[in-house]
């Protein structure tokens, strides 16, 4: 039956994608580390067509059909045990920018990077950027709804996202490649793609959104008194700049130790290490706010100067440094972005991804620390947070090796979080990692329309089959 | 049967808040006065609970529902034959307003205006903004996901929801009222909701987004030298300003006439009657922005003088005024605000809302109006539009008052639309009145994905039946 469909496969897609055997090792490991593939095969179509023709075969054979691009998801979504792992690596064409209208076509396959390089090009941004850029591709930003450093000025992937191309679970091809601002015609579609991690349909395209580029960044790494009045800091200058601030990333004192200890050479940015530290950085996007005055300041490194020092001077702020030069600004956000690296390279870790309201951030916090000793007297905690959208990553690292007690401090977590309004998945997905909280703590009658629409556009349960939904 | 589920509803919600007969008569024309409904009963219940319980009677009954809020819909989306017309109206609190969170808690029957208040009071804007504020309510705003001039800068309703509680066709109460800005916890279901226009379930409620009070406006009357000029205006001052512009709406000189004729009271802009008229505002938010300098001008005005003022030296700009006080820039809003009035005024109109990516417009109004005459001769239009956002108003008052004749002119206008890359549907939404061009337009899997999830949703298509979809 297997062989049947192999052989199918390899007359479509050609035997050099088609890989079996040996071939798909390097798409077996997670990037966690926490799981690992087993496929059938790994395929890698080369177009829409090949993708729909693909689908149809699956389902004739009644195979799973699980769709991977970059494989930097920090959830097992793209795990399969005997499914077909179809890569759209290959669909990696930018098909077009177009700088009047602001929007660029793109294949899922393309890398996060290159599309910020052929933005830039045309004086534009693409405005979604974390630390897997380089590997991590559009298909998979948008099935899962990436998040990163500036959804705080920009959004998530699905604000990002004009119009797409999914194939269905049947393989018809479902083409909405439109860039307008404004379509009310019929139920939203797009958005039920989006986020859905392949179970849904496979994205092949996307019409994305462009901003203008920003000119000049105004950036300062800053120790705060505490996070209440980091979130002073950030509402005064979101206030004094019109909303201009792209990312307001905290970094607490665990963080920082775990840095100097993983990364020496990185260094930490005060001699004194503070509890509460912030990456925060402002983008210029209009002249006035970019050109240089007679001091050779931008306005906006003034007005983030003078906000600083009105700070420091109410002791609200305990020390800043604001980036004098572009190195200076990339040694900061390489502090941040270490983050994933040096969680994941210690074992056993818990990771979480919550988001909370903003002024929930703080007890949120305090409640799981003061419970944590009860839990697990030897656990340590390391987080980053994008402190702007209330999203923290707080890892935990647990004194024993056990599911079953991470699973009590993950449902710990989950409590807290959900005493304060907040939710278990914020950025990354829920994919394997998190269905467990998805049953636990997800509305039933949410989680039971979710099961009728799977239900209907995926009958047979072949489209990435067991995540999110058991 | 029916005096069955008259009584079991008159029992739930009492005497006073069933409708029959002649109670009905405030609610069964339509604000287009193109449809009239004729519902079995009139319901008004008091809250989500009492909803859920009627549609649970009316499900077992096998009666469909409607839902109506303030009934300026002008898709005839709130009609029907026999059905039960559900009003939301008695849901009309504002349960929070949470001024740190920049959210507020709104129950389905709150008018705009009445948000809009509660919002200035908290020295905060609900941006949705459009001439039925007064009557509009948030219910149906997100039911059809309305647009307005503030698009442009805020995006739709869709854009400024976080959380939405929905009524199911069973009778479930779906409970997605989270004040989160991330949320990835499995399927987007609050968008599938918003725009659906009652046909997957009834809105009761929703936590929507307020942003910072503009401080300061700066606002000006223009007429261009040709559409294009003025695109090249917008991007000017989105870029000068840093993307502060609110709104850009355009009249052209038909517009004008029409309104000269049927508001005397209200005059034109200019002495000479210009092809051109473009509204355009900038919304101060940041303190540096709204200040009044020595000169007693706010930094925007400005702004927008010296790039009027340039761009009349090279011949893009006719004539321009900008608004010195509050009551000149009401008066320059009220001249935009009678579109609708003067539109639906007239009779026999074929009232149409298109969008076209934004340097679509122009060749669109060109290729119809160079068609138009072949069509019927005597044919004459009237179109507004939120030039910003692609958004045309095209109304044709046609030679005759024949249903056929008036299809040919609608699916000329829907050819040129699709040929450009445009949507017949931009921010009415469907209703009734689109539904011809939703079934021949409208991707065809698109259309059969909507289908099956209407159907899984509400599989006795009890729910606002026959709008959208057939």
């Amino acid at each position: 039956m297997s062989q049947d469909l192999l052989a199918a496969l390899t007359e479509l897609l050609g035997p050099a994608h088609v890989l079996t055997g040996a071939d798909r090792a390097a798409y077996l490991p997670d990037w966690t580390g926490h799981y690992t593939a087993d496929p059938l095969a790994v395929l890698r179509p080369a177009d829409t067509a090949q993708i729909a023709a693909t689908v149809k075969l699956a389902a004739a054979h009644g195979v799973p059909v699980v769709p991977v691009s970059g494989r930097t998801g920090l959830v097992g979504g793209a795990m399969t045990q005997g499914g077909l792992m179809l890569s759209v690596e290959r669909l990696n064409r930018i098909r077009d920018i177009r700088p009047a209208a602001r929007v660029a076509v793109v294949e899922a396959g393309v890398i996060l990077s290159s599309l910020h390089d052929a933005a830039e090009a045309a004086d534009l941004s693409f405005p979604l950027w974390f630390g897997a850029r380089g590997s991590a591709m559009i298909g998979g930003a948008l099935s899962t709804n990436a998040g990163g450093s500036n959804v705080l000025r920009y959004g998530s992937t699905r604000a990002l996202c004009l119009g797409l191309e999914v194939v269905l679970a049947d393989g018809r091809v479902l083409d909405l490649m439109s860039a307008l601002h404004k379509d009310n015609s019929g139920y939203d579609l797009k958005d039920l793609f989006i986020g859905a991690e392949g179970t849904l349909g496979i994205i092949t395209a996307a019409v994305v959104k462009l901003v203008p580029r920003p000119r000049a960044y105004a950036t300062a790494t800053l120790a705060a008194r505490s996070l209440p009045d980091a979130l002073t800091l950030l509402n005064r200058l979101q206030s004094a700049s019109g909303g201009m601030v792209e990312a307001f990333e905290f970094m607490p004192d665990t963080y920082m130790r775990r840095l100097t200890e993983a990364r020496p050479d990185v260094g930490e940015p005060f001699a004194t290490r503070h509890a509460v530290n912030i990456l925060v950085e402002l983008g210029a996007t209009a002249p006035r706010d970019a050109t240089p005055g007679p001091d050779g300041a931008i306005p906006l490194t003034t007005l983030l100067e003078d906000t600083l020092a009105q700070m420091m001077e109410e002791g609200l702020i305990l020390e800043a440094q604001v980036a004098q030069s572009e190195s200076q600004r990339r040694a900061m956000w390489q502090r941040r972005e270490l983050a994933a690296e040096i969680t994941f390279a210690r074992s056993p870790v818990i990771d979480t991804d919550v988001a909370l309201p903003l002024d929930a951030v703080a007890p949120f916090l305090e409640a799981f620390h003061a419970r944590l000793p009860g839990l697990d007297p030897q656990a340590e905690t390391l987080s980053v947070a994008h402190l702007g959208d209330g999203n923290i990553h707080l890892s935990i690292f647990p004194g024993s090796d056990d599911a079953a007690h991470a699973d009590r401090i993950v449902a710990a977590v989950e409590e807290e979080v959900q005493r304060l309004g907040g939710t278990f998945s914020a950025e990354h997905g829920v994919g394997l990692s998190k269905k467990p909280s998805m049953a636990r703590r997800k509305n039933p009658v949410a989680l039971a329309v979710m099961a009728q629409i799977k239900q209907a556009l995926d009958p047979q349960n072949l489209m990435n089959p067991g995540k999110i939904l058991s």
